[in-house]
């Protein structure tokens, strides 16, 4: 059992796991949609499938790598019948909600469901650098457990099948707000006449030792109760206040910055200016 | 020259500059609005001033810790004069533009005029960790540079006296962005009955890592052209979609997020979906 593996999809990512489990010594079968990315496969000792029917017949274990959710669903239901008793590995990016769908099909025809989510670029698959999340049927997974183990370092978050997805989604947000923060330094810092490079290098400097700050918001968040006595909406209104006159004088947008204005406002004109800011997180939450 | 010193302003950050100049051998006079707070630092040995006036007399370097930009002019433009030849080192957090505008009133009265921003909190002070921002006048900078140091690392910017505050509030900005992330990783997670304190934990290990991705912005920025066959406008857009969807689903907002789906979605409908989505720092400035 889990020592014949099916991939499907040949992108950069369903390729280097297929080379991976190839390499780690599962018998592999690959498919893709268009069947010329199979090729290289072939010659290196995965057997190419021309049809999804022939790839899940040749294994235990099916692990899809398509575009998107519509794609898994569109080349899996005709399926159903076939993945009977076998386990599948959906390392697609879905949203929660499409992870539950998904699992909720599967369990309706016997189908082991394991839900993925990949922290890594396809170059790190096969390091234990390479993170990958999962959740869903417990026992399905670990069934597929050595299997998952060769991709990288194996992460079980729960039951509910959203919860690989939901975590994903919610790092993935907070490096994208970070991300941003680069890029409003940077373009402040340019109006005069500072090189990207330089900024970026400070900002790293000093993000890195402000990011043990976020234990401090978590305390608050989960004490839930905002009057702290810390940095309350009041004094942030007043210090994002200058940063958006500071970027606007400066010639550049504030936008990236507005919401985070707003949500401090709305707090302020209900009463709770001498909260902690951290309320906001109350307001992003809808009850 | 440069050993006496005033601190106009007793609040967090005027009582421990005072503390710190005084306890390093600085003769040091205070003055706040308030008299009561001059106490305890007359018990310690500074003088306390009862006016503006009596303070700027007994020192060759002024040093303002006053609320905001406003109570700056308010307090020293009736004392030109008084300060005419003496050094003011403007400590108050400001815009850059503010930063100018009271460069130019200390100009016009051949008054040295050095602006700061303190990237540290008040109990820093002294420490080579609390690192102190400074631009306008070269001259004024280097005859107070010994008394800046006492504070902390000290920093010369440039000749623009904006540019302190200028850099300080692009690291302010990037900061704040960084926090807001945790912020909604935490409120995603919530849902799913995860404590604030467990995702704080993955999101600091997560953006450690994250970090250095800063650099590639960074490069691509200072290049300026952005078909760099790397993650595209369009790629970026699918991926804000789900993040967006995601934290939707969970019942948590996404406003924090929105602004940069709409960033993507205005080079997308200006025929730049093949672009690095890096691109979006264009958008950001009004040209």
């Amino acid at each position: 059992m889990g020592s014949t593996a099916s991939i499907l999809g040949l992108g950069a990512m369903g390729s280097a796991i297929a080379t991976r489990l190839r390499e780690t010594g599962y018998t592999t079968t690959v498919w893709n949609r268009t069947p010329a990315k199979t090729e290289p496969h072939a010659e290196a000792g995965s057997k190419a499938a021309a049809t999804i029917s022939e790839a899940i017949s040749a294994a235990d274990t099916v692990l899809v790598v398509l575009l998107d959710h519509d794609s898994v669903r569109e080349q899996l239901d005709p399926h159903a019948a076939e993945l009977e008793g076998k386990t599948v590995v959906n390392l697609v990016t879905t949203t929660p909600n499409q992870a539950r769908e998904t699992a909720a099909w599967a369990a309706e025809h016997g189908i082991g469901y394991v839900d993925g989510a990949i922290m890594a670029v396809p170059s790190m698959i096969g390091d234990e650098h390479a993170r990958l999340l999962y959740s869903g049927d417990e026992h399905a997974y670990n069934t597929v457990l050595p299997l998952l183990e060769t991709l990288g370092t194996a992460e079980y978050t729960g039951k509910d099948p959203g919860l690989a997805s939901l975590k994903d989604m919610a790092l993935l947000a907070a490096m994208d707000l970070m991300l941003l923060g680069y890029v409003q330094a940077i373009a402040m810092m340019r109006t005069a006449g500072t090189p990207a490079a330089d900024t970026a290098a400070e900002v790293e400097a000093w993000l890195a030792a402000m990011l043990p700050h976020g234990r401090h918001i978590a305390a608050i968040a989960d004490q839930g109760t905002y009057d702290t006595g810390g940095q309350s909406v009041d004094f942030d209104r007043a210090g994002i206040r200058s940063l958006i006159t500071a970027s606007r004088e400066q010639g550049v947008s504030a936008q990236l910055l507005e919401p985070h204005q707003k949500l401090l406002e709305e707090l302020a004109a209900t009463g709770h200016g001498d909260s902690d800011w951290i309320r906001i997180i109350e307001r992003l939450t809808i009850h």
